[in-house]
């Protein structure tokens, strides 16, 4: 509780606070509570992502939540206020919009210390990101991401170290060489093709880009039907298509079959296309680090969904099977990715800084993550007193002492009741592997009494019946003070 | 770069980017940006005490930065749109607002998830909260803040845990008992106060709360004359005061004139005044652990600007010279602070659920403790290769893996300069603390040469001149690559 550091009056300490209207306690639409050992397991992840971000030598930045709506963006448009896409709010001077990403912010960032930055310069971030989009079905509006990015330099060398990070840090997280794949492609191939097809038009190009990445989820036969009139999907939806010609899909379609870079060559005559070949043969001949050379691949299908990438572009897919929130298998997809986009810092500086970066999905990460590693219990030891006679005691504070500076996850008891049933209780719903108990009788004894409520438990699944689970006790022993964390110990 | 994951077209890929204006790249007005060794610090800070949370057994929770409005007690003023104090977001079904602080959405959480709860709840939060107000020098509207609350019991046991977790996690964040002093009072002395000064309307109680709480920046004379007509300070703006009679002045002043708790006794015979006592001679008589017991005192002064505490309240004060940015030593105050707010889940509920917690304010004890901790260097070691050669070969990545495996923060220079000159001014400018450098002599021998740039710098200090500096060839050796990270880590 603290509103008085960094602020003044909040806005609950109005006198229109006193109105006693019962209010109804609900999320906002598109947002999730994140907890326990779910949040643990997210913490952690984020904590290794960071150290291994520092071990490439990637500096920590941590850029504000708003940013100046034009400067990341979003233009104002014809209406009073911006709609769609971002959250913007009006301040005194200018439109200000919560980020939607982590570029945007860094090219700005980039620009505005352009003279004080190493050259080229590396940055990590982790952030919250914020999109006003209609929620559905485990789309939120509000996601973490963690991004590293090499700004000001075309040298491939920085691609092969952000693919390599990226590599490695999916391993560092628990991921095994099998578990995941990151593809590569460049973005010159699909424009180039394009190019080659007529298709020109800022509008059509993208509409393509888009059907071509929408491959995972809909197949080769989904894609070819986008590409042309349409389809309807299992619901009945039917989704316009792009329009394209036969000869045109027919293009497309023969690119994404071809599965080996080798076999790409000389596929298009293209001038774009042909220098985005370049580029992949630039890529590849830096040789990337035996330890991920089969975990990097090429995919001609890959064309990541935004229009600011330019060159080479990257996506981390799962490969192992994860469940959804109804239990069925589903195909995962990526968990992040990114690339070259050489042109986002020129909206300020007006030349072209090329840059590179990956950013990774945490969230998602570690959706999957929670299926793959056993979570951790990090539930307390609880301290219970019948009578509540120890809490009065000046000697309370010794038993906490002990165990903390073991660093043993501990607390007393601090409801109100004194009786020993509900705080046990207390202990079995806060999931703690054991439960402390000191009476007067331990106090006069110098002893502890500890009940290993991990063994209750599992003790409980074989028992069939009350009777059976009360006459089998549940392991309890007494035990001297000094002996109390070794005994602890023993059952955590 | 990341844009596909949870989300989807951003903003910025609309037609209307494409707009060739040049841009300003400017913060918005009221946040600031974050790196470096100051940076490292706030994210070891708040490892530190998550872990500590975690041993005091709190639950970890993460509620979203947006609310609905009405819940988290920001009501709909009569025009079109929020305005003051929050961020307001007019979404389809509901206003909803960015949070303000972590207790507002801890009620509703608490409220939502009533019945899987444990009673009582544990959670701590680390959070970024905003405040939509006019921002001022060193004065932002984005912060982070880490609470720890308590909820469902009455228990003084529960407001001695949170003020213990307090001190203990102050001084693991490496402060010394004598750095910091944890007021506490309770919020029904100054209430009782009131009362039996019949001052009783809301809105002039929070005035002279709001006034007492000014106590450390205006001193006990400016309380005084901010209690009655008002007071010019230094820079000649009038502040308009409570308005309060001679006598109600005087009683006010006594009161906060009292430092020790034995001589308040008997000072007010209001009712709500003894209950607030009798509150704090239970806070007292649970026996403070012995180590905290000189950094835990009673303050008269001590009020909280807040509407909703109700009993116990705390607060945390630095009480070593913190210099502000223009070098000045200034008062620094609090660095946090809570207490109990037994009413503000009743909004939802309807019935009384008591709760305590603490909130630290981690962006200002990060800048606090930076002037007293020594800043991580965390640049890493950068691999140069005069003409690039190192980075063409296969065997590149092994001297990378070989610094990476020993926990080096390490990198090759990735920029598209092939002059060793260059390489090694972006490893100066990096901070690095030492350069590796590999040209083809040292590929040939499977040699390296380390280039120490930490005794460059100290060496440099001392040479007048660029002669003589260039004279004293800084410590460079070669060394077999066997020996490189031994050699490396002699020097960081």
């Amino acid at each position: 509780m603290e509103l008085g550091v960094g602020g003044s009056i909040p806005p609950c300490c109005t006198k229109k606070m006193v109105k006693e209207k019962k209010l109804k306690p609900e999320l906002a639409s598109g947002f999730t509570d994140r907890k326990g050992s779910e949040l643990i397991l997210k913490d952690r992840l984020i904590e290794i992502i960071k150290r291994n971000f520092q071990l490439y030598g990637f500096e920590p930045l941590e850029t504000p939540g708003f940013e100046i709506s034009e400067n990341i963006g979003k233009f104002l448009p014809d209406e009073d206020r911006p709609v769609s896409g971002v959250f913007g709010f009006k301040d005194e001077k200018d439109w200000i919009s919560l980020r939607y990403d982590l570029t945007a912010p860094l090219a700005r960032y980039v620009s505005e210390n352009f003279d004080n930055l190493s050259k080229p310069f590396k940055r990590y971030q982790v952030g919250t990101v914020w999109r006003n989009e209609k929620p559905g079905p485990g789309r939120y509006r509000e996601f973490t991401q963690i991004d590293a990015d090499i700004v000001g330099t075309k040298n491939a060398l920085a691609d092969l170290e952000v693919c390599n990070l990226f590599a490695d840090t999916l391993n560092k997280c628990g991921l095994n060489n099998n578990d995941y794949l990151i593809k590569f492609s460049n973005r010159k191939l699909i424009e180039g093709l394009l190019e080659e097809l007529k298709i020109t038009k800022d509008l059509n190009k993208l509409t393509v880009i888009r059907t071509v990445d929408k491959l995972d989820r809909v197949g080769i036969k989904g894609v070819e039907t986008l590409l042309g009139e349409g389809r309807k999907d299992k619901s009945g939806d039917f989704t316009k298509g792009a329009g394209l010609d036969q000869n045109q899909i027919k293009k497309i379609i023969d690119f994404l079959k071809i599965e080996d870079w080798e076999k790409m060559i000389g596929f298009s005559k293209n001038d774009k296309f042909i220098e985005g070949g370049t580029e992949i043969n630039d890529f590849i001949s830096r040789k990337i680090s035996k330890q991920y050379s089969n975990q990097i691949k090429f995919s001609s299908s890959l064309v990541r969904g935004i229009e600011y990438y330019t060159g080479l572009i990257f996506e981390a897919n799962l490969l192992f099977k994860v469940k959804n929130e109804k239990g069925d298998e589903i195909q995962f997809g990526s968990v992040g990715g990114g690339g070259r986009y050489d042109n986002l810092i020129k909206r300020f500086t007006g030349s072209v800084y090329p840059a590179t970066g990956i950013s990774i999905g945490i969230d998602r990460l570690c959706y999957a993550m929670s299926q793959k590693t056993a979570l951790k219990n990090n539930s307390p030891v609880v301290i219970c007193s019948p009578g509540g006679v120890l809490f009065k005691e000046e000697a309370f504070n010794n038993y906490l002492e002990i165990l903390r500076k073991s660093n043993i996850n501990s607390e007393p008891y601090t409801g109100e009741s004194v009786d020993l049933g509900t705080q046990l209780k207390y202990a079995s719903k806060r999931n703690a592997p054991a439960a402390i108990i000191v009476g007067e009788d331990e106090i006069a004894s110098g002893t502890v009494t500890i009940k290993n409520l991990k063994l209750g438990k599992e003790k409980s699944k074989d028992l069939k019946t009350r009777e059976e689970w009360r006459a089998s006790k549940p392991a309890q022993i007494t035990v001297k003070i000094e002996n109390l964390v070794d005994e602890i110990k023993k059952i955590i």
